[in-house]
């Protein structure tokens, strides 16, 4: 796809992020393996290799290649993964034009569109992160704007204390993670109206942020250590002054722009340094409807668990979220990678503490 | 201390576990530098070098060697070290009986003790792991018994729908992340009367436990096949029939006792598989004065976090448990290690998921 | 080049092995810097940043990239990597038809071509390696053969004790490490006519090659064990017959072909368990006119180390060979990857013991 | 054993070295099994546990622990291990007083006494190292000198081409791997009348020794920078001055003293910096009756590869060198910590280009 070359389709990272190519193989794979082969017509597979290529993680779909091996898949090529996504497209024309499609098969089609949605996000972060490995800081698009909106002054939105409805209704698209909705007892709070920019880092960083371990948690202080992290994720010093990459390119930092690609360790160490805290994820959602969000995903000081009375899906997407309820935190939110439409006020994306590669931010909170 | 050799007070198993003579160092240490060393009258360190080996993890107190070296500290010798004690004693002795000590110090010296309790705990659990990695099972002590109380029937203890106050009140001696008192509220749910017994894990273990992926998070099977787990820790298969080490050397699976040396991943798999699930903690301290508890600890559904309103201590003793406070879940209980009067309900003791040298068992709970 | 895909061309199996596309990149760097920046009249650098993407080691050559990262490097594409060598190529011609080239700047010219000559070799046994890794056994071309002559009936050729001049003539082309030529005191020995074949091999492992530690170097064991090797690399075990992995696809065994794709641990293992040796270098030398060899590095009981009176190449050049003289065994012969008139008798080829991705062989020698 | 404590007889710094304890055990295991359990009358094992702990690497004689895990064996304690060697020498002297022995029964004694002699070279260089990792720089005996002989003027030794004998006489004793006496053909050459001094490395210091990769082997290089390396093992940079760590504690580098506790890599560069380079083992030998040596290991330019015509030992002894002759440069000379007689002019010590803890040193050498 434009404007990526058909080597930059190869392009991996690390173990957690996936190349170009696969991720266009894996959401074609989702469509056909889902839906068309359980419920087309007669629908014959593209390729009988191609499942053991593209299932992501899915332990009851078969056996899978080492999710660290996808960037050596030189085979298929991208011209065949193509192809392979025209033939499922048009198959899935073909069913939903002339098959009488039952509930259930409705679901799962709408499943997969918000699928391809978080794959669409999360092509365009990864390949963020595999272009910023290679040297000489190469251009993704030239026009490419990171930051769109620059913070105002910040003021304390304050929430009495009280119980809140948290979750999705049951009458809307909603991943199984976001369910049922409950009710949450909440102390009084007071949450941002603006995420920390990165003035408000540099502030930081000019305090000793990374040099001292006063504010870290222990993990986060041993990580940054192993790691030798010295700014957030694609900061460079040049020329006595911080720079960043973005999918531009190198740029100048943006002060009043929200500082990203930072890690749990950072953001709670950013608020211990301040006095102050993370939301909840419940705070969060409970206060989201008062600011503005959707840029960066936030980071919440709450773990990514099941709430109570989680159903997973049943079927082959049972493991799409449950499986992972463990060792990650919560963000809340979306970013300029999700697609139009995708975020929510609801939605719960999940992300290990150490890591940096989505455009992550924060925003504070406090007891009253 | 007897029964151990002077060697036996060398033998660390792995970074997180320490050998016998770095805990007795490590507990003198504390009251020297937490209580002697800010308070007592004209105190003279015993040895300038000492904190050096036995600061733990205090950032605030010095730099101190690698942890995974504990293990390598010939010198000291272990003579050294009861000198350090019967000195540390003694002073100790004497400013309880020659000072009018204030609020603040009797505070101190009372975290002292329960921090030496907590050693006393961890001494034997490490010493434990310590020995299990000798060849030929090697015996603490002969007559040690770890299975004290045998399961009755389970029964399920319904709990209603409600508010429950969580946490330790402010008048009774708690670690800084047992408070503050809070409001939770909880959905209608059951808990089981006993802990899951050794019989069970066998029937979950015939089913197919270790064998299969269906059941388990996902961070969980890749822990089991990168450590080739088949069954707790400590069991060993001999001529046909699992038996499992313990202090006492390797003895018979009582069926009948709780199982005991799993991981989060273990006890959250057998949960799943049971079609239940692991209690939160709130779930397991609104219900815990209806069903016996203290010789397991507990796994719970929840990820240790800080309860909100949280203040760590102030001074020195800020770094207790604060900067632990990710990557962890809750342990609700004690254990056979625990020294008496120890263990509380509100006790929060906390472990990595993969881990399974403490005396960890597990009890299910489900939504009504 | 045909027949690989633009995306064949990224494919990196491992540390060692070098992506197609860098292999294209670095053998015209060297003529670029070698020869055309410094002798070229009025040479314009194609692109300032392609040295650090294709200088492989030389120190004195500036900052290069991590070679383990070779793979990910999607910029430059193989578009440009072909307009660089197309330029390259035009300054070289013109250099060569239109200036009076003096010798040391025509034995540079000689040497790029040689060290050309080697990348040819390395790109096609590191590109096998590539597919290799990759599932299904991918296809390089349907009629490639590996395996080109027959083993014969072997026989033992006698060499008499005596002094062998061993070593390059000064007047034709050698690498450094070639020279300089010097006596070699050699023992009585007897050489094999043939090199080990398939059915020799398949009677090692039927002997238990691969699961006893009798015969093998302590460290040969312990690759083994840690590695699970349990036959040569390539080899596949389908339907209860053993197949290899080769540049045509999967094939059969031909038991009559000199066995390949072994490291020395096997290949020592293997003479030892005849009761018999390797060959040294200099008795291979000694020797090579009497037997056929060309199709299979052959190991040496000879650590690469430098001749008597060796001296590296002055210059940019000096880091050629030199100090690659450690850790590593001689190999002898040549390869069918060897392009044509490259290897000579005296030709001294080096490789990691435990490596196999060179089409290696063995010889047996023994005492007389 | 004095004046090491109970404790220190536990003190392993790595994989590679082995704790005092063990080394007791070790060589008295030898004995038990290579002699008594063969070759005494009605000899009963000691404890049929004790082979388990105590075999080193002999495949053939049974399993064994991990090497990694001998410092972690608090059982046997030491006392039992001394009660384990009085046992065994008891019954060696009975063995040697009342039986006739036979040859080959009195050669595998005087290899057990070789052996033992070897293992109280190791013991005082493990032990060095166990010292050398903790804090504070322990002291071993305050009286041990390391240093005992002042290097005099260098002088260039000349050696004439010819043909040498190397290799021990059939009739003194020797280990399988200094025979069989052979002809070596070596071109004319010199070799200093002294090793190399801490005045002459520190030269080598200031002229950027460890900053620049110049004169390095491709894998020292790496390693350096790897491992961090900035001067030779046990270098202290204290209040502007160099000091280094001794078996007396914390002493000042001696200037004349020859340097020590460098690595193959190290010496090597030093080698190559002053454009000349290290002897051969040959030229060591064909050399060594007109220089001193014995208190430093010497570094040679030698591979540990089998001498023509090699014979490993018969019986359980075959695994004694052989098997080791892999990945190893040759160490000519002998060290402070050899037993008195015991190294000799035929002898090959061996070890990893890496390793510094042995008491090695260099000498050089040039061609004529």
């Amino acid at each position: 796809m434009k404007p990526l070359s058909i080597e930059d389709h190869l392009a991996q990272s690390s173990f957690e992020a996936s190349p170009p190519k696969w991720h266009l193989g894996h959401t074609t794979w989702f469509f056909e393996t889902l839906v068309l082969m359980p419920r087309g017509q007669n629908y014959q597979p593209f390729d009988a290799n191609f499942p053991y290529y593209f299932n992501s993680y899915y332990e009851a779909l078969g056996p899978r290649i080492d999710r660290a091996s996808r960037a050596s898949l030189t085979r298929p090529s991208l011209e065949q993964v193509h192809a392979y996504r025209a033939a499922v497209d048009e198959s899935m024309s073909e069913l939903l034009d002339k098959q009488e499609l039952d509930n259930e098969t409705l679901e799962v089609i709408e499943l997969g569109l918000n699928h391809e949605q978080q794959h669409q996000e999360l092509f365009l972060t990864d390949f963020k992160k595999a272009l910023g490995q290679q040297p000489f800081f190469p251009v993704y698009r030239a026009d490419f704007k990171e930051d769109r909106r620059e913070a105002l002054a910040p003021t304390w939105l304050e929430i009495p204390a009280g119980t809140h409805s948290i979750g999705s209704r049951i009458d809307t698209f909603h991943f199984d993670n976001e369910g049922p909705l409950h009710e949450v007892h909440l102390g009084s709070f007071a949450i941002s109206s603006e995420l920390v920019s990165n003035r408000d880092w540099l502030a930081f960083m000019e305090a000793g942020a990374y040099t001292s371990p006063m504010h870290w948690l222990s993990d986060g202080w041993a990580w940054l250590q192993e790691e030798g992290i010295k700014a957030p994720l694609y900061w460079v010093a040049e020329k006595e002054a911080w720079q960043r990459f973005s999918l531009a390119g190198l740029v100048a930092i943006n002060l009043d722009a929200p500082v990203t690609h930072i890690s749990y360790y950072e953001a709670d160490a950013y608020a211990r340094w301040k006095g102050l805290r993370l939301p909840t994820e419940f705070e969060w959602e409970a206060a989201a409807d008062r600011f503005a969000w959707g840029e960066r995903w936030e980071w919440t000081q709450s773990a990514y668990l099941p709430y109570p009375g989680y159903k997973p899906y049943t079927g082959p997407a049972k493991e799409y979220n449950g499986k992972f309820m463990i060792n990650q935190m919560v963000l809340r939110g979306g970013s300029i990678a999700s697609p139009e439409g995708h975020a929510r006020k609801t939605y719960r994306n999940f992300f290990h503490p150490q890591f940096r590669w989505q455009f992550t931010g924060l925003r504070l909170a406090k007891d009253l």
